[in-house]
């Protein structure tokens, strides 16, 4: 295929993943509702049972979760309040959208967590069934601190965390020792009302307890692992000391911990993942087998430093040019999951989805007929406007025509500056839905 | 399978695929010999146009291989000298097996270049045929250094460029410019001889210019990379006065580049890959099939750092598990290549393929049904006498239940440490071969 073909097949691809991951699509997949028997993860629910139906949520798909769910049950909702990401609300009828910051929450996000949990409060009764929607971007968004941690303290602490590589699951354990609403928290709440939550997920191997950092479902994580995960990033000195003084007090059994396996608050609760990685990794694969690319999925749970992760795919390609192995060419190898990007002192503009892509392109400097394109599924790839990038076997060599040096845009963690020239970013603007990353390798030379 | 079976099933690839990458097989392989007629790489050489056959060579499988051209050749041999690793000595006949210290070179390796030179000049001539036997870490073993700069010099160099997590290329780029013999410079001295160089590989795609630094082949790095890779690794300051500045006459244009593509010298000379890291990871993957287990081979030229490496090697073991994807257990994973270690400043003990297996103990910790394995085929990993270690979802709490943390030991690269008390550690002792690194994965749950 030529560079321009290679680009289109990838783009078609790309475009059926983000479809069979719409949220909208998600929530009315989920929930199947004949008279007053709502079927839901293989439970019946009847809906006759309960007075008033409530829907709280937070993500990134908050916004078309909330209409899906409001088509689905019409006049039966009651009301509702999710909080979003800015940008990313949409038309809803009787579920207000707030949005808030994101990734470092904000002052905005603090009123709405407040404001939802008291909406919980005043509905936590036998008969009051609540939705519960979560997605990407909820653990940000949802944030309710507990008495004593201030919202700069919580920032403070984010920022930290984002700065030294930590993943999301470690970032989410502190935020859940912080939270009034996570960690289960929101279930205990709403007991003794029943509780749905629908979950799109944006984390490796769909973990309950870390999605939205788990405000319906039990949590394993504990003040020691607390104690623990900022110790190893060597960040333990440096967050703010009311976080300091609060893991020390739970340590020391001042304080409980987040809700457990087996609390009563969790008995009623049923927590369905509506999407997730492998939606989108599986849809990428069919489309690439209609267009004529042996597919081969080599795993949804990728984690690990970007650029290093980059080398293997781009050594994977070229070991399929070469040998034909793992698989013959034509062949799309997709990849799934959620690097990080080990950011030093000072860098510069980016993404791991550029990152990866700007990696691959120095790997794959001078082969013909290889297009490697990394895109966050959110249409958000770090601090920029950009959903990812493309890079192919001409990357390099055409940036230098414009003096702009790949391996120095790397080094730096600049890939947004090195792509923008080239106009080879990936723009989606928020698609509204987060199932973490998409990576394809199309090997197709002419 | 049950642990045990892992195990024993992986033996027996690891096995297989060294014995296929045997060097005195290879050569014998590489040469066929009728009458007079020597066939090598599709072209045939008339050996009665030589009065003298010299062989030369240097590397870890030195000695064997100078056994099988001895074999191969008989009488017609006149002599030989080859340099090998200390320990990877054996017995031969007409041609002369010098030991000196790898990776760091040494006063031995030196005068073993010396000699190696001296020898080459004695026979340049248009009646003499050159046998170059090259293999894995002949670049540290046949160290000639060029006048003005001390074996001490190349050793501090060679030492900080280990040290910063340098390719094995970026090294040789080095050593290539301060040296007599490596960059074309061996055929230079050999013309008007004819040459032919039989090389096991133990770089990445094979490169010949990288192999053993090139003796007999043009090269492509110049005093410019030199410059650029001792400042891209933070090193330019710390490398020695005369390394420096020899580099900046090289810039200036007082001191010739290495021997550059359609130089004269280089008409003569076959270069004939004799084995490679793919014959390895080939053998592995029919022998895995053998045994039951569906073999997909990843790749032969894996780079980047090793812990990132394993994670997404385990990443694509938990994948096949869950989805059945990239392929259906009983399945077996197979790469080659060679990763490196980013060193900090403080660390343990241990070697790229122990730390690959660490990595991924962490990753599959609590897995059943997966074993990790990662083995230098010259059995020699890192400054340690393992050639590697084994991983499997227990190996985590096995080494808790013994009071070792296997976090805390991968975060100061302390691999052998952690292993050796669980005797997790494969130790073959040299196998005289290099053809870089294998890894595994059996993915075969009981």
């Amino acid at each position: 295929m030529s560079p321009e073909d290679l680009r289109k097949t990838a783009q078609q691809i790309i475009e059926a993943a983000l479809e069979a991951v719409d949220p909208a699509r998600a929530v009315k997949q989920a929930l199947s509702l004949e008279g007053d028997r709502l079927s839901v993860a293989g439970q019946q629910v009847d809906l006759s049972a309960y007075k008033r139906i409530v829907a709280v949520g937070a993500g990134k798909a908050g916004a078309p979760m909330a209409r899906a769910l409001e088509e689905v049950l019409g006049d039966r909702l009651s009301e509702g309040r999710v909080v979003v990401k800015d940008g990313h609300t949409g038309a809803t009828d009787k579920i207000a959208i707030e949005e808030a910051s994101h990734p470092v929450p904000d002052q905005r996000g603090v009123d709405a967590g407040q404001r939802i949990a008291q909406l919980v409060i005043d509905n936590a009764a036998e008969d009051t069934l609540f939705f519960c929607l979560l997605s990407g971007g909820g653990s940000a968004l949802l944030v309710a601190p507990v008495e004593g941690v201030s919202l700069a303290d919580k920032q403070e602490t984010t920022r930290l965390m984002l700065a030294c590589g930590a993943d999301i699951g470690e970032i989410n354990a502190i935020r859940k020792h912080l939270s009034q609403l996570k960690g289960g928290n929101l279930a205990r709440l709403a007991a003794p009302g029943k509780v749905i939550s629908l979950i799109i997920s944006d984390v490796v191997a769909d973990r309950l307890d870390v999605i939205a950092s788990g405000p319906t479902v039990p949590d394993h994580s504990s003040w020691q692992d607390c104690r623990e995960i900022l110790s190893r990033h060597g960040i333990w000195d440096k967050v703010p000391a009311p976080v300091r003084e609060r893991i020390e007090a739970g340590l020391t059994g001042k304080i409980p911990d987040t809700l457990k396996p087996g609390d009563p608050e969790l008995a009623g609760v049923i927590n369905l993942i509506a999407s997730n990685n492998r939606q989108a990794v599986d849809r990428a694969k069919a489309k690439a087998s209609e267009l004529g690319l042996t597919p081969l999925v080599l795993s949804t749970t990728i984690e690990g430093e970007t650029k290093d992760i980059a080398r293997m795919h781009a050594a994977l390609a070229s070991e399929a040019l070469a040998s034909g192995q793992p698989l013959a060419p034509p062949c799309c190898l997709i990849s799934g999951g959620e690097t990080t990007v080990n950011l030093g002192e000072e860098h510069g503009l980016g993404g791991r989805n550029q990152e990866f892509a700007l990696a691959a392109a120095l790997d794959l400097a001078g082969v013909e007929g290889v297009l490697a394109v990394s895109v966050g599924t959110d249409g958000t790839d770090g601090p920029t406007d950009a959903a990812g990038a493309w890079a192919d076997g001409q990357t390099v060599e055409r940036a230098l025509t414009l003096g702009l040096k790949a391996g120095d845009f790397l080094a730096r963690h600049d890939a947004y500056n090195f792509f923008e020239p080239l106009k080879d970013l990936i723009i989606t603007g928020p698609t509204r839905t987060n199932v973490m990353d998409l990576r394809l390798i199309l090997v197709a030379p002419a």
